[in-house]
């Protein structure tokens, strides 16, 4: 089997185009060094490589089942997942004192891609349960986090994110699942969640729902919402999990991908009391959710870029060893057929793939370490750090999602019949990625979210921030080789993007809303070409500063960032253009049509 | 469960773009009227909802396999093609005197798209034993005919294309299935074939197997390819199926999507002699199974137009009668809730998938419009026609099987997590669909077919026809109100396209045929959209000729029409510019991209 992601490129990516080297000079991380973090990174790949990636296939074909009124899955998630708490990842980046390394979220970012590439059904468990604790960690209060976080970090106990309900997935402000006031300080929940994953299952002692809910009397829309922790089986006096709380699956539900994960449709209070704490204030239950949800934000962005580079990995070694076919400038039949590596339509497909799962790679974990310099950085420079991972947040999670999905359509198609069979991986990471634009926020909504929040957010500051860093990296460019195209196209996308923005905010004002965010999804093809494009910047400087001393397989390894770079210029930014068009005419052709001449 | 195409498209495009009522002028077609047509097209409809779409799901969740060595199948496999063979269609265009009904090949076409979108995993089995009977129709002799073709015309046997092997899926000049001569006229055939859809069922008495395979001594590559008839039982001297042949199944495809189709390995001369006849002469196989490819790749891009087409309808469904969210300009969250297609974003996705499943039909139909032309149209228009359908046939085969894929990802997502799961057919359409980009010829063998041969035969004069086309319908639509944008849009991309192919081919003598061919999926990227445009042109032409004297629900649908080609001409136009521009340039990003730095 391939390999399901390139050490040497995680290695690229976090010590010679971030400079992730540096952080141990950090208080926080100063029993850190490089050698540290590669022993890290190496014992991820291994307990990947050993534990996680076997039981992907079996998983696919053997989805979650109810047996006996128990959610069955194949043994080797369970597996899975306890050589994972064994080798401390689920508290890894948390303080010292609460068992944790202090890991930097960038390192943890790169930790977490290996179980991503190798089982993103597995891995779905881990990473709520962390997602779950991190909440925690901000909002809740020292006794709930003693009660409810502690045996998450020891992955005792797993957690969940308890947001849809049947008749509102993406529309939250609706929610109808009620909370009503015990007396005693707690409450009583009510109401039907759908879609939540890791709702059910016996891989751990106990469950914690992360539940929005309205307290009894609060206002309609989004201020009436209020955040419980709310366990699977009531926690007992000695913190032990006791009696059920009555939250009964209803139904598990039919992916077509992403079958690892159970998916669950969970009802609150039947059959009995379901009971939960209140995190924080009450009406503060979205703002606190959303803490959480950016991060599984980043998270499904991540979740897309290794799907697509475990798919780029696998055609990659069919397309080296499957001979077939001549040059067309080869029209003896008798010569020997070549390597389909070596035919120039699946170099492009090949190329595609590299272009966007390594382009991907370097946005997610670039927005990581924006996650280490709001917490660890220069203290005057976290208010700008804040917008631009504000504003980059959408695309982290979008762009990959939407693109890793064209990556592995190109990886089925170098492989032909073969990658639509289930002899190969390819076919199931398609069909596990196309998950990742719905989930945790769809494509529209991350579109109203950057056009909308985001763009305008602090006077428009994010969006300066980011220009400025983009300009800066295009000037220190200038003084190196073999950069000209990424760096002509990359100038030219910005030009673009920002005449296009400015000619629709001119007119927000008169247009409206609606109108306003009508094409926003050209703004998150817009800005994210133009993200991505900048990234492939960054890391073709990083390939030719290194290039001139390196050698041999180094060598190799430059030169392919620099070309793939090249084709990111050549191939992809162009598109940057019609959608920068569409959104500066303020086209009107989605708001016009009506429903009736459909 | 939502209509799986709209008959009043289906109307629209046979009756008012094409001039299909005006066929029985020609001898041929005498006996026929449009009311006949629409007769048979309503018996397609009733056929396909009763008896191809309800075991659609259950055959995608039940894939064939071998119990007690035969190939098992849902049992409404064999019910659906028994009332498709008692319904005629088998043979509805051939001859009356085989028992046809002499339907032009435009009617047949529509005909067949309502089985294609109700199951297209069904509706295999019928479209290869058509396209095995039309290619005997043409090459094989009248013995043969009697033999082998009647009874695929009676639907009591049922035929494939044998072409690819093991070692040889794309490449076919590399085959190496054998065919001794028997002395008595026959061969004997030994080797195996690989993806041969329908190579073994118990559907039909019979199976006619079209195989290629190289005589003993034959020239290396594809002028050492002859085609052979090979059933799967012998025929007896009264023409009965007698004892084995020989071709035995060695194995079976696990596929992503197309499952109720059978794909197999299959063996020939295993455990006893396969005995095959000749067909035409030696050295001819490979120029006589493209006939029948030609034909299979016209259906492999209606079948990907009607995947796209049933997904449209249920995804427009859906969005009618889910309510979720408000608009923008909305602040009160006590406002009602809206249907879902109220949201702007929705509408793109809708209207994208429109704009592509009714573009690609008026494509496909258009391309089964020259197959009339060229049989039965006036003899001295034959040879452009003959140039012109050349040209288009990579790209009806490969734009629809591209672009259905964005249209069915649309569709899943305006389902959002419900399109995700099995409660809803789209996400089996989309894995379905995406074998359509592969089969009958990758898309990079569309793009070699289309550049490399198309393009340029007989002096380039099949783009000429193509272009004066286009031309020609521009002028005739400026004196036709609400077409501007999509006249402008589709005027800037001829010439962009015109002038990239110019570009190209004034240096492809210098650059020589590997560099010409580097960007050869630009080419049918850029034609592909173009023609499509142009498609859209007629569409809307015939939509303002119609609308000022139309009322109500005929109005609105003329309306529909010219809103999604106005969506066409703003949103997927835009793209031509920078497939050509890559052209133009002779890119040679994907050329110089070597091996080791991957």
């Amino acid at each position: 089997m391939a390999p399901f992601l390139s050490k040497r490129d995680l290695s690229f990516q976090l010590f010679e185009v971030l400079d992730s080297a540096a952080l141990p000079q950090r208080p926080r991380f100063a029993e850190h060094s490089r050698e540290i973090y590669e022993d890290i990174l190496n014992l991820a790949y291994t307990v990947a490589e050993r534990h996680f990636a076997p039981h992907a296939r079996e998983a696919d074909l053997n989805e979650p089942h109810v047996v006996d009124g128990k959610v069955r899955l194949v043994p080797g998630v369970a597996q899975a997942l306890a050589a994972f708490r064994d080798a401390g990842f689920f508290s890894a980046h948390h303080d010292e004192e609460l068992g944790g390394l202090q890991l930097p979220r960038v390192v943890m970012q790169a930790v977490q891609a290996h179980f991503k590439a190798a089982n993103i059904g597995t891995s779905g468990y881990a990473f709520l349960t962390i997602g779950n604790a991190n909440l925690q960690r901000v909002f809740a209060s020292p006794e709930q986090q003693q009660r409810y976080m502690l045996p998450l970090l020891e992955g005792r106990w797993f957690g969940t994110m308890a947001l849809s309900e049947p008749h509102a997935g993406s529309g939250l402000a609706d929610i109808t699942t009620t909370a009503a006031p015990r007396g005693d300080g707690t409450y009583s929940i009510t109401g039907t969640k759908m879609w939540i994953s890791g709702g059910e299952h016996e891989l751990s002692e106990n469950i914690i729902h992360l539940v929005l809910a309205r307290i009894q009397g609060a206002p309609a829309g989004v201020r009436g919402i209020s955040l419980f922790l709310v366990p699977r089986y009531r926690i007992q006096e000695d913190g032990t999990p006791g009696e059920t709380n009555h939250v009964v699956l209803a139904g598990l539900n039919h992916k077509m991908g992403y079958r690892g994960t159970t998916n669950t449709l969970l009802n609150f209070g039947e059959g009995g009391e379901t009971i939960g704490e209140l995190v924080g204030e009450p009406g503060r239950g979205l703002a606190q959710m959303f803490y959480m949800m950016n991060e599984a934000r980043i998270g499904v962005g991540m979740g897309a870029v290794m799907l697509g580079y475990a798919g780029y990995m696998a055609s990659l070694e069919y397309a080296r060893e499957r001979f077939q076919g001549r040059p067309a400038s080869q029209k003896d039949p008798q010569s020997p057929t070549v390597p389909i590596i070596a035919h120039a339509d699946v170099r492009r497909l090949l190329l595609r793939q590299k272009a966007i799962v390594e382009g991907g790679l370097a946005l997610g974990l670039y927005a990581s370490s924006l996650v280490d310099d709001l917490q660890t950085g220069p203290e005057d420079a976290r208010e700008d750090t804040h917008l631009l991972l504000d504003l980059l947040t959408p695309l982290v999670k979008s762009w990959p999602s939407r693109y890793s999905q064209d990556a592995l359509s190109d990886a089925i198609q170098v492989m032909g019949g073969a990658g639509y069979t289930r002899d190969f991986p390819v076919e199931m990471y398609y069909r596990d990625n196309r998950l990742n634009p719905i989930h945790e926020g769809t494509e529209g909504i991350q579109g109203n979210d950057l056009l909308g929040r985001k763009v305008t957010q602090a006077g428009g500051r994010g969006l300066q921030v980011l220009l400025s860093r983009m300009q800066a990296d295009l000037r220190a460019s200038e003084a190196l080789e073999g950069l000209g195209e990424i760096r002509t196209a990359l100038s030219t996308a910005v030009s673009q993007c920002t005449q296009a923005l400015q000619a629709l905010l001119s007119q927000s004002g008169r247009i409206g809303p609606d109108l306003y965010l009508a094409n926003a999804n050209s703004a998150l093809e817009m800005l994210g070409h133009t993200v991505v494009g900048w990234m492939w910047l960054r890391q073709a400087a990083a390939a030719a500063r290194a290039l001139p001393t390196a050698r041999g397989d180094d060598a190799d390894f430059y030169r392919g960032k620099l070309h793939a770079a090249r084709f990111f210029a050549t191939h992809e930014l162009p598109r940057v253009r019609a959608h920068a068009d569409l959104l500066a005419s303020v086209d009107r052709t989605t708001t016009e049509m009506q429903e009736a001449w459909f």
